[in-house]
């Protein structure tokens, strides 16, 4: 075998033991609340039938996902004598079968109506699991991250609503991350389009309105009239989006304009059930109602939520919404749901940024002994065994390194402390410990040593 | 779009609630003790390189690769011309350039290559994430499977060997799984096979002797046979093969047998060494000297370790051994280590087998409030914060659903305790709890709900 210089594919990532330290702080504290608020945890493989997401997330997410070219001869399937001018879209689907997983929204959709028999509703799951797209890498987006789902299937209850903020605004209080939630209902998006004259165009128009903090009103009205909407609409329009005032005075100037819009009024009364909610508990997170919040992905029928960095400008943090019929496209209708999902790897990058991980790995190594020789060790073994058997995360030196070396071993794993036993320790059956941080060090019996490391 | 009828694809699982428990649970303990043992945790991507993986796990192995087909127009680098006669394993390099990682050993050397600068040596590591093999799926094997992981690489001393089956004893007893350790070293088997004259057979040895249990000796010394071993080499084998006795006798027979074979006296000295180690120890699990433990690897150069369930029959559920040059074939010489590899899944269906799972879910929902409606909601709401500010799952059903059908949920989710608050507790500002296993109920103040519950 010839030598390779070793390299990983554009858009993944190693994770070393320190981001490992940091990553777990997420997952866990994330789990956490989950786990606190009755959800439960799934998994899902990450290779689906390519038959599964395809067709799911649009043109450009059919090209995003990656495919998985089917084992052994796969090209026996394939009409050999086409093969010099058929395109590579066209050959796919007979070459490959399975695809990894793009999101775990359609994964999450596809167990829910393979496993309804074993299912109790309204169904509360989460899923921690990584998601490949072919996107352009860039900074803060790569090709292999990390969502954390959490949504309840088989309930309209708003209340659910209502907790899933709750439930943003605990993570990122534990997290010490400041956000920002934002707030919007697709049919208050589709009452504003019924009520200036364009309901034709409502997917047009949350495209366009979506991009207003990113491009600006003018460059958005631009695209609406690219789009085929009239003149005197966006005239309507540009009103509604500008409106301004607390949460409660935006929506009471809403249910004067959009009275004429059923979808638009139900859209607000939905809305002003979740404050209503919100206003009983205490959520410290800003929250905004947002029109200019559109969210892209098209199953989404009520509410629309998005989370955002307050002091990092970065992509959200976390969105989602509530889907009527995610379900319907395997063949199981009329189950509604809400859910929303959390992005780790944007989450880890603000931690980083504003500096709020804690200071304290608590899995990291808290003590390294010392290895001086064969006797050394020997007695060295006994008492790892026992500070081990105590819980503590220790180690020692697998050999007789130089000193310095072992030391600096310690140190570059940020060990805390370091036990020393020679002649005077072994013959007293103590242990002398040294404080990394401060250079302190005192000589103390095993009990002792547990005791200080506790 | 259609209606499908999902399905996943074979050989691949998803994982309930339920079964979610039990793997956490399995992965918790894992990981813990690889804490305690001062391992630090990496991980790498789904996809590596192809070119990382081929030609590391045999032929066998390079068709068993799950390969990921380029994004976009992948045909074009391929000549369009030749396309018609092309074999499949012939176009695979030209359409493909990553793959799924099929074991967690590669991407480790990859990541210790890549990494050097960074790493301090030796460098103790554990990495728990699934792998890929496109295997026949049969009972026990599947095509996404979790390894646990865990080496040490850069120290070549026999103290790790012996940590290492130090963790192996320690994780089982903590899962209440019987286990028998086999140890063997691969230089001993040369010894062997120098011994009888073979030594260029050496890999033909390994790969028969490893059948010994499962086809008996007559079959193997047919294979043998078959592989060019002599008959009179087969003859002074087959009672090395069936030594008897304690590890101490065996060893010591072996010292006899094999004292012209420098490298086989290396081999039960370095056996020897590990041995002394353990008998410091309180090892709780069976431990053997099994001279027809061979396993395929080649990279394998000492030490080898298997371990078997006692009382299940199945394969088995964590192997590993010492490697001399695992980095080498990525540009980097002469670094030694040692690891092995624990079968989650396989523990997971052993602990299955001998009902081992502990019966509470630790994560599992303790409480859920009934839900009468608009009032007896708010009121229990409040409550419910408290309980969840106190650090117990809990949840209220989202809407005013009937009893039965709440209760039928709080059954289904194995949740203990329910809650329920009319025009009674309201007044009173109490709540009445239900203990769902014996029916038992009492009127309680929040503070006793929640100390009760705690």
């Amino acid at each position: 075998m010839s030598q390779q210089k070793p390299s990983i594919p554009k858009g993944t990532r190693d994770f070393s033991p320190v981001e490992m330290a940091g990553r777990n702080y997420i997952f866990k504290n994330i789990q956490e609340v989950f786990d606190l608020y009755a959800y439960q945890p799934i998994e899902t493989p990450a290779m689906e039938q390519l038959s599964t997401l395809i067709g799911k997330y649009g043109e450009e997410g059919d090209r995003l996902i990656f495919k998985i070219l089917n084992s052994g001869d796969y090209l026996s399937k394939t009409e050999r004598q086409n093969l010099g001018e058929i395109e590579s879209v066209k050959l796919t689907p007979s070459i490959s079968e399975k695809a990894l997983r793009y999101d775990l929204t359609v994964p999450f959709a596809r167990y829910v109506v393979q496993h309804r028999n074993e299912i109790t509703f309204p169904f509360k799951r989460y899923q921690i699991q990584p998601v490949w797209r072919a996107d352009r890498p860039q900074k803060g987006r790569y090709r292999e991250f990390f969502q954390c789902d959490v949504d309840v299937i088989g309930s309209d209850a708003l209340l659910n609503e209502a907790e899933l903020i709750d439930i943003i605004d605990r993570i990122f209080n534990k997290l010490k991350v400041a956000v920002e939630i934002k707030l919007n209902n697709r049919k208050i998006l589709f009452g504003i389009a019924e009520t200036i004259g364009e309901s034709e165009k409502f997917t047009s128009i949350t495209i366009a309105i979506d991009k207003l903090d990113k491009i600006g009103l003018e460059k958005v009205n631009a695209e609406l009239l690219n789009c085929g909407i009239q003149k005197k609409s966006i005239n309507l329009l540009n009103p509604i989006l500008t409106i301004t005032g607390s949460i409660t005075e935006k929506i009471s100037k809403l249910k004067e304009i959009l009275k004429s819009s059923e979808t638009g009024m139900l859209g607000l009364s939905e809305m002003e059930s979740v404050f209503k909610y919100l206003s009983e508990k205490n959520i410290k997170s800003l929250i905004d109602l947002d029109l200019t919040l559109a969210r892209g992905l098209n199953y989404y029928t009520g509410a629309i939520i998005e989370v955002k960095a307050k002091d990092v400008e970065i992509g959200s943090l976390c969105g989602g919404g509530r889907y009527d019929n995610l379900t319907g496209v395997f063949g199981m209708d009329g189950v509604s749901g809400v859910g929303i999902s959390f992005g780790a790897d944007r989450i880890y990058d603000v931690m980083l940024i504003t500096d709020t991980f804690p200071k304290e790995d608590i899995n990291s190594t808290k003590l390294m002994f010392v290895n001086f020789g064969e006797e050394e060790e020997k007695y060295c073994l006994q008492l790892l065994e026992k500070v081990r058997n105590s819980g503590i995360n220790s180690e020692i030196y697998p050999s007789a390194a130089k000193m310095k070396k072992q030391l600096n071993y310690a140190n570059n794993k940020n060990i805390m402390f370091v036990a020393l036993a020679g002649e005077n320790e072994i013959s007293s059956g103590k242990i002398t410990l040294k404080n990394m941080k401060t250079g302190d060090q005192k000589t103390i019996t095993p009990e002792e040593l547990i005791q200080e490391l506790k």
